[in-house]
């Protein structure tokens, strides 16, 4: 049996938590478990490899379309595998990097294998048993894979394998319409791919504000083949090609590609950790239950970033690992505060959004929404923005405190910055934004000009409606 | 002698404050004095189109560079004359709509010709005489043509008559490396045209935080060819070129081009409106003297927008033209606040910036500075960015309240926002940020990241030299 003060399950956000321990204790030991490429899914499979891909479906985009700004292209093809290789070379770096400097370290063991727990606070990682009072479950995520009939046998690729692919073959389905499957089929489409997505719910991005997911998947459906409403039944394998089947409004259609993406959501790692032979609880989904200092039910057993399943975000993951050093390290008791996580879609256009949907917050709030479209500011008309390019904010009525803003155009992911850091302020008031200036034409001021637009909820409606 | 309650000038931001007045008090009699076309500067010929145009530069951008990104262009060429066309058609329609509805106003008389103050409140244009106790002087201002030997006979362009220019010819030799000068000639550049940019000071956009300037001459340098220290001293018609003659640090050089850009900065109005002859007093180059209520030195005359010479933005005009509405028809007394105007420059890499310049602070405050290039975060990293590409924070010592920020990079214009916004809150406080989140890999994260990193200024003077 090894003794450790700390075993930090993963090697993503767990670090960032194991380096302020270990600065401000150098004494520390501390056992450290990676079942997968050292790194994290951020950057091993997730965000920062994602992005560097789209970085060049956004350049394309802006290739295919600069016919309309007056630009003749004579022709242009895109190799998706410089994109790739790209971010393939960028994991492989980055992971070796930090691989190397978690196995230099005098006072951190690196166990690569699946850790699970065999007792209170003991843990198992290819026989070896480890056993610390300190415990982080920083456990992750992994794709959720459906028991499709005929899946497994037909093959397919997850999130987890994408970067990794060796060719990319012409005819994709895309099964699942959240942001990954999104994200991941508008590289394909922008790499000159027919892509075919198909989504259970009646819209894209479901968990996105409604206007949002429906200007989204117009815009996306301009260059994917989208079918929402369609639930896959199952999938073979005929010669080299594997076929889809989905049950959508009317009836049972196939959907025939070359290889299939999976991306329907993601898992929790608990089967694999075992937290509850420690006596950690999970809720029926696996995702471990903590309360607002992320401890977890037991004692000295902490939890960050997916493993909560909350808001599965990089920056969420980050934001944690920060309460989770105060509080397990600095003898502190700082509440974890969810009211104004964001996130975003890195398609073209994006879609960003902070805090509450409008339903929700009339719920429990009298509220006033305020919209307004890029296409009406100057910077807007200069891109020749869509109809479907706009800003929706929510405040409280009286006390103008914001409460959500949602985004659907190019560079969503960067307005949505300044609603954020509003909603972080003392009174979270959007006061800031009537009291100081915006730089005109920058696009910035679509924000500002939905916030000078706010009324009562009917009343955007009928805005809408109207165009 | 007509009498009126309010004699507007100027058709731009005296629009904001008529229309205002109007609806709160529908039997005033206005009169409306306008040089040039209908609808201001901005719309007219400054931020409008100016932005219209470099939105093709831009996408030109990214189709020229679209290679690094495995993305392969047979050829392009970018017409010029699509998106000056498009920008004029802008121009006619707006200022046409905007003209109609000034003439059928039953309470507006607008008069189209140099109004010129003959008397106390009185007012002469075209010959007829006018007279109101209220008069709003939003007058605006011209570009500056220099007294150089040989430029009139030899012919040139401004930044007035630029969106109207019949052909874009191909060697371009601009005088000034202001922000009108860089993003003009960004533009002619990213057409094709061969550009030599002409700046007397020893760096571009002279009155950016230097490191600012510097990184952006040496980006834009990549496309046009800019020659800092070089005063211009006469201009030479040589059969149908013309020679600009500069002196510059290796002595007396020629510049050959088809056409030349003036755009050395810009100019007061007061010699033609005159508005000494009311008792409106002007500074030495003609800027229209206020106090802080926007009162000029003579009661019931106001002055807002370029018209009195400080930050000539659209938005502090807007900005202003409220203040003028509350203290001249609401009878308020509402301070104009400057702390924190902001401004970009739109070419590709963009620069904005808002608040105090480091020297400036550092004069006044005890400082911290943050400085983080975008190649430094994932985004900047997928988006291949270039050392030159960073943001700096400028915040004082103890209280972190934010003194200024200064970016330069792609969407600059946007990314300042989050600091502008905080720098309206009660306190002005960085806080938001440390409580707050950024979204993860956003571009945004060079903002916060920048914020991470305060450090006193010799520490990142030390960390930008080490790069």
């Amino acid at each position: 049996m090894k003794e450790y003060d700390v075993i930090a399950f993963g090697t993503g956000s767990a670090m960032n938590i194991v380096s302020a321990a270990l600065s401000m204790d150098p004494g520390l030991r501390v056992a450290v478990i990676e079942k997968d490429r050292v790194g994290g899914i951020c950057l091993t499979r997730g965000c920062i490899p994602s992005k560097m891909i789209l970085y060049q479906a956004e350049v394309a985009y802006h290739v295919a379309n600069a016919g309309r700004f007056g630009i003749k292209v004579d022709g242009f093809t895109v190799d998706p595998m410089v994109a790739l290789s790209r971010a393939r070379r960028l994991i492989e770096e980055e992971s070796a990097m930090i691989e190397r400097s978690l196995r230099e370290h005098p006072r951190i063991d690196l166990y690569k294998g699946i850790g699970e727990f065999v007792d209170e606070y003991t843990v198992s990682v290819n026989g070896v048993e480890m056993r610390a009072p300190k415990i982080l479950l920083c456990t992750g995520s992994r794709p959720l894979v459906p028991p499709i009939p005929g899946l497994e046998e037909a093959g397919y690729v997850t999130s987890d394998d994408f970067f990794f692919i060796e060719r990319v073959p012409e005819k994709w389905v895309v099964i699942g319409g959240g942001y990954i499957g999104l994200e991941l089929g508008f590289f394909l489409a922008m790499a000159g791919r027919r892509v075919t997505l198909l989504e259970m719910k009646d819209r894209v991005a479901p968990l996105e504000e409604p206007e949002v997911s429906e200007a989204l998947g117009r815009k996306l459906g301009e260059v994917m083949d989208i079918r929402t409403g369609h639930r896959v039944v199952a999938v073979e394998k005929r010669g080299d090609r594997k076929v889809v089947v989905a049950e959508g409004p009317e009836g049972t259609v196939e959907f025939e590609g070359d290889e299939i993406l999976v991306a329907v959501g993601r898992r929790s790692n608990s089967d694999l950790t075992k937290p509850e032979k420690t006596g950690v609880e999970t809720d029926e989904r696996g995702w471990i239950i903590t309360n607002e200092y992320l401890e977890t039910t037991k004692p000295g057993i902490w939890a960050c970033g997916d493993a909560n399943g909350k808001y599965m975000f990089k920056h969420k993951a980050n934001y944690e690992s920060q309460i989770v050093f105060h509080n397990a390290f600095l003898g502190r008791r700082v509440k974890a505060d969810y009211h104004a996580v964001p996130h975003a879609i890195f398609t073209y256009p994006e879609a960003a959004a902070v805090g509450m949907k409008e339903e929700e917050a009339a719920r429990s709030h009298r509220i006033l929404v305020g919209y307004y479209r890029y296409m009406d500011t100057a910077k807007g008309e200069a891109m020749m923005a869509d109809d479907d390019y706009f800003v929706k904010v929510i405040v409280e009525d009286e006390s103008y405190r914001i409460l959500g803003a949602h985004i659907v155009g190019p560079q969503a992911s960067i307005l949505i910055q300044e609603v954020v850091n509003l909603m972080y302020t003392e009174d979270g008031s959007a006061a800031p934004i009537f009291r100081g200036m915006h730089i005109h034409p920058a696009l910035s001021e679509v924000v500002e000009r939905a916030f000078y637009n706010l009324a009562p909820p009917a009343h955007w409606r009928s805005h809408v409606h109207h165009h």
